[in-house]
């Protein structure tokens, strides 16, 4: 099997040595600009080669796209441009709306299946891949009508090597969605982050006393801004909807707080205690 | 060795099993106010005996106070009332300013030793508790200045046999830092969870995407209203100012997403980075 896998950092890493754990007939031409992480990404064996773009997707029956949704816009189409007869074009972005309207414009449209995978973590670059990151996660396919339902089933047989589980959305549904249960705790978690650390400049030593409950809650703070500038920016008015009603959630909070009214406090927290109940559903190694 | 908890939940029942796992000759007599508690108490053997707030302190050479830290702010007069001679009285409270003044008005003062221990979990009751939860965990002692010293070393010698670390601090500044780097991130994080809970509503499929990076943001929202509402009570007014600069720099990402500045989201990003360098400090098995 013939992959072109644009883009060698954690996603497109981790798929590739995924896919080598369980086909042996497999050969991996990686694009990648960084230099540095070409060549690590050789040395880990994500890519058997690093070619050009279009080197890249001239020879593979598959290609899949997995570089920062902005410069993925762009990589779509001139792909669809490029890709050979019978082969298929997926992408492993965190929005979609954006990125399927760039799609649905080219002649060749019905050989890109549009594709998101719940699973992710707070590293980025080759050196954080890892086979099993994909394993009992899910792949969000979306508007899957508007793709040939051969590549489909050839994509999604793919992806069922990989023991994912498969869902179906519209992708204006999902970028709507994934604004709330992701890209919202990226925000909420980076802002954390430097407010604290603005606070620091005062309180040197503020760190010291912090444990487990804040580096969990500030984690996603580590994430790449390469890869999370372009997600904000293509689902700018979902994010932002999203944004605005933690705001005020937070300014009702801090109202509660400001009035000393404990029962109020206690209400809101009683409430949110509910999030126990997703949280369980979530606890079956499904990871961002 | 005779001690009284008074309250047998997540930290007073960890801090009894841990005491338990150390020492042969220890008993202990636990208060609690809910039954279902002390039978739990009694069946974990976090407790050998429960009984009354009065004969628990009369008849114990240390009291320590685990109880919501509004209660506790009564209970630490009412304890240095009753304490028999020699007799040392501590607590567990995550705020110290309040407590501290309590203690300060009373003649028997020098017998407090204010700490709180950077060690917890989001679930709470005897059920929750754990022997190891305190260990190798950060001890701060506040205002040690006020307390009998060698009360301050008896108490010392314990926590070091559960292999806690030991700090010192003012009472006022560790309530100014602990807003930050505690208070705050579960203010966010049941903030985070109520806000996509009422997403939910008209979403309903919503949390089927979910993954492992919101699990972590969220995980706080599980936390116990009894004992968080009294918290942010007590430290209203640094809760209040550090809720505020979080907001700022909240209403100041929304700005840029909304005007699509790219530069100034990856460069908001970027700093907020920094964190991985406090997170490597924190690796090192302290929980909150």
């Amino acid at each position: 099997m013939n992959i072109c896998i644009v883009g060698l950092g954690l996603l497109g890493g981790s798929l590739s040595l995924g896919l080598k754990s369980v086909y042996s007939d497999i050969f991996i031409r990686g694009v990648e600009t960084s230099e540095e992480n070409a060549r690590k990404a050789l040395e880990l064996g994500i890519a058997d080669q690093v070619v050009s773009f279009e080197t890249g997707v001239r020879n593979s029956e598959l290609v899949i796209l997995a570089t920062p949704v902005d410069i993925m816009t762009k990589q779509i189409v001139e792909a669809l441009d490029l890709l050979q007869e019978n082969a298929i074009l997926t992408d492993l972005g965190s929005t979609k709306e954006k990125l399927c309207k760039a799609a649905d414009q080219h002649p060749e449209r019905h050989r890109y299946v549009a594709a998101h995978p719940i699973a992710g973590t707070e590293n980025s670059g080759p050196d954080a891949a890892f086979s099993s990151l994909l394993k009992h996660k899910m792949m969000i396919i979306c508007d899957r009508e508007n793709s040939d339902p051969g590549a489909v089933q050839r994509l999604e047989d793919l992806f069922r090597t990989l023991e994912m589980r498969i869902i179906y959305m519209n992708s204006i549904e999902h970028d709507r969605h994934i604004a709330y249960v992701s890209h919202l705790s990226h925000i909420s978690s980076f802002a954390l982050g430097s407010t604290v650390l603005d606070k620091e400049r005062d309180e040197r030593s503020i760190f010291a006393m912090a444990g487990s409950g804040f580096s969990s809650t500030v984690r996603l703070a580590k994430s790449s801004p390469d890869m999370w500038a372009p997600i904000f920016s293509q689902n700018q008015k979902n994010v932002s909807e999203a944004l605005d009603a933690y705001i005020k959630k937070l300014q009702y909070f801090k109202q509660i707080i400001d009035e000393n009214d404990l029962s109020g406090s206690y209400i809101l927290m009683k409430e949110a205690n509910e999030i126990r109940r997703v949280l369980q559903g979530l606890s079956k190694g499904e990871t961002e």
